[in-house]
């Protein structure tokens, strides 16, 4: 297969810094295009996976997933795509198609495990994937999103991970009027969570650990904040919510949160810790509770997510660096010292010499 | 209000063996029945309450919320039953009728809670609810079930508690042909859940630790038995159920059996083990799967229950005592020496001196 060398940011080694290096991109089939990058956000994902917290990184690794660029090229086969759209790559290129849950449009759920942008098998190439710390992108339009033309596009790449994990959840537990919905830890996903949830029309309740945080949640869209370290706002607040995101990554009491769900409600998780949470089960039994996870959504959800967020002007909070800052953003990343997500602008890697 | 002195069989402090006392039983008012009881069954429920295991046990004592009986009066108001009708009662006999979980049939979610069958306030005397160890119970109809005339009354008063906490949780989580269900902890819960699952049509798997229920386990109903303990047959049926019935009240490692659910699928606690059970984020978030619970039932779905079983012949497998054996039946239930649930004949309680 023919391929081309592009410019990208990666690593070779858990300890090691990113840096810049060549990797191939194949020449585009007839059902792909070829996407000028132009922004890509900075998940905790790719922080975990270049240094190899989760296991199993394949090195070299390009990591990003949170891509928004430029169509430049298409093949002679692509429908929804022409040279010049906007368009974006959340965090899977391909999945088996084949699948129940491929069957049924859950390409997230691919029962063979879909590909992801980076660090996955690479169909095409005899290598792993990788993401979009690069100049370019080559993907299989069918995994390719149409990107709203009304928003900033640095703000928009967030919404490709951040937007759609908390996007998923909140519609597949059918999120909307009458309804108060938690959100506990506010993050990178977090502060999407409270923003998509209050544009859904719910009532949006922030859970945090800390009263630093009490004001930006109110700009973010919460109606009510509760203070978690204060046992009589808990309690007040005990059996009042329809839903809880919880979008805390850290080691956290679960059974403090379960507290707060109505008969019927559902907690679901889409930080992942990485002790196991322990579970009370007078927390879950008494008023059939259920603890529930959730991962990043499909390709149709994000297309809706994205639609929905061009109709209400929704995009992240970010700050935007050049790729050559990218160690020092991992640094502020892990202090949590970001509101609330890190956009690198491609063009920086572009016109380095 | 008028009372009338009955037998029954309680315990006075944690530490005391039950023995026979008397009971103050209200006189029938108007939208009450009167119940001679025949046969009661003994969950590890009463076990708890009497010996202050759950704590807020209030003494005298008296256990008991699987009752079967006759009907001997009926208030002037009472509509659903006559003199000489079968009856029943469970884990409820009343609530508070006016919350959100009341108003939709949902008793067992009182939001009030709901008033127990023993060691709740009584609204009526000054005292607390006394339960089926006894003679007679007086009990407003709404909370009284009627019986199929087609079972052994002996092997129906399990139903009652152990019928209905494993039937709920079938229905509410729509089990039925084409699902496959796996049962965990073969006990009094738990050979329920198979027979009751089996009769909805679907596809039963009983996972147990013990080989010498496997046998056991075929004859209740199960389609096929997988052995816990051998990591093989667990692998080879990962990701193959909708859901899992987890009747085990011990310590036991949870993240076991979500990993034997597909996409989207339910774990279910009915059981209630004393330690928080530890769940790791990775059970849940990759397949979006539920760890949830639940308990006993409505009226509604126990009378459905009842039907349901008086139409399909299923009852549960019993061995039944005189009450003066109860002491010697609770050391045997706890050490799991019984298939699956003593009932007690309270004809051994009326005739004794």
């Amino acid at each position: 297969m023919n391929t081309q060398s592009v410019k990208a940011f990666g690593t070779d080694a858990p300890e090691a810094a990113l840096k810049e290096m060549q990797i191939d991109r194949r020449e585009p089939t007839s059902k792909d295009v070829e996407i000028d990058i132009l922004f890509c956000g900075v998940c905790h994902s790719d922080l975990h996976t270049a240094r190899n917290e989760w296991h199993g990184t394949v090195y070299p690794n390009v990591p990003g997933h949170e891509i928004v660029g430029r169509i430049t090229r298409v093949g002679d086969a692509v429908r929804k795509f022409k040279v010049g759209d906007l368009a974006a790559v959340g965090c899977m290129v391909d999945s088996c198609r084949e699948c129940e849950q491929c069957q049924k449009g859950s390409e997230q759920y691919c029962e063979k495990g879909n590909i992801q942008t980076y660090n996955s098998p690479d169909k095409h190439l005899n290598k792993q994937t990788f993401g979009g710390y690069s100049e370019k992108l080559v993907v299989d339009e069918d995994f390719v999103l149409r990107v709203p033309d009304n928003l900033d596009l640095a703000a928009t790449a967030p919404l490709l991970c951040a937007g759609v994990t908390t996007w998923s959840p909140l519609k597949h537990w059918n999120i909307g009027p009458e309804m108060k919905v938690g959100i506990v830890g506010i993050g990178g996903l977090g502060h999407m969570g409270v923003k998509l949830a209050k544009a859904m029309g719910a009532h949006v309740v922030v859970i945090t650990t800390s009263t630093s945080k009490i004001e930006d949640a109110k700009r973010l869209g919460a109606d009510e904040v509760i203070l978690s370290t204060d046992p009589e706002q808990m309690s007040a607040n005990a059996n009042t919510l329809h839903f809880v995101l919880d979008c805390v990554s850290a080691e956290h009491d679960v059974n403090a949160y379960l507290k707060l769900l109505k008969v019927d409600g559902t907690l679901a998780l889409v930080g992942a810790p990485e002790h196991p949470l322990p579970i009370a089960a007078f927390s879950l039994i008494p008023a059939r509770k259920n603890f529930a996870g959730s991962t990043i959504g499909s390709i149709q959800e994000t297309q809706e997510m994205l639609d929905f967020c061009g109709e209400n002007g929704i995009t992240a909070d970010v700050e935007v660096i050049n790729i050559q800052d990218i160690n020092e953003a991992y640094e502020r990343l892990l202090k949590g010292d970001i509101k609330y997500r890190f956009v690198i602008d491609m063009a920086s890697l572009k016109t380095s010499s």
